[in-house]
């Protein structure tokens, strides 16, 4: 993926014509989404260990990635396109495409309880956050649970 | 790295204990800021094509991405951590760690010009968008020329 990225970033960038295409490749919509929840796991993860004893807490590191998880929840949605459910390059499941409004509300339910917690987060007062934090982690499984394989 | 962040990802949310370290692994650092430049060019590309004429002018869509930017333009930096300049992994030069202000200021600039692209964006008008645009490119193309394989 990397290479591809690279490469297609600099040709974009630096000549006179784009790779981007008016209607998105397969696997840029792969690999733009995995990126996107790579780095809401690199969020996520740090939240996870603060919320169970395994990291100091520090409310304001807290608030900070949460306040990014939140934006970034809104991001790849659009990554999910018809032909971009393979089983070589993605554990998404095509059961995706054939219950799109599942699918669609359970993205939509994590996008809202991510927000949730951003706000609830500005407190910085860990106990205040952890139901908070619980239901985007269940938002996360939920959606694994149907959809991943 | 797709395998790995699944993964990472599915042991964070599902289990009794994370993935996640206090001091994040060099490897990870690379997948996040990857993932994070995979987004910039999911977004910056099309709107690239519309400047071009390649794609059709659609303010609506050029100010969403360009907001999009706009945010992402803030994340990849904090993944810039020492050990994390392997020729294998990344293109990115162990120049950076050897020149910190200098890239540091240049990741700046791109988030000031990305910030001020989202707000002229909001106008939908496509020439007086232009110079900010263009401004973004050219953030872009001077931390690869100094610090990109």
């Amino acid at each position: 993926m990397k290479k591809m990225a690279v490469l297609s970033l600099t040709a974009g960038l630096l000549s006179a014509s784009t790779l981007a295409l008016a209607t998105p490749d397969p696997e840029d919509a792969i690999d733009y989404r995995q990126g996107i929840f790579t780095a809401i796991y690199w969020n996520f993860g740090p939240m996870g260990d603060m919320m169970k004893g395994k990291l100091d807490w520090d409310g304001k590191d807290f608030s900070r990635r949460a306040a990014n998880v939140a934006t970034l929840s809104t991001m790849p949605l659009e990554g999910f396109i018809p032909g971009s459910y393979s089983d070589d390059d993605s554990d998404a499941l095509p059961a995706i495409e054939k219950n799109w409004d599942d699918f669609n509300e359970r993205m939509t339910a994590f996008q809202e309880s991510a927000a949730f917690l951003a706000e609830a987060a500005k407190s910085g007062d860990k106990a205040s956050v952890a139901p908070a934090f619980m239901d985007v982690a269940k938002s996360c499984k939920g959606c694994h649970d149907n959809f991943k394989d």
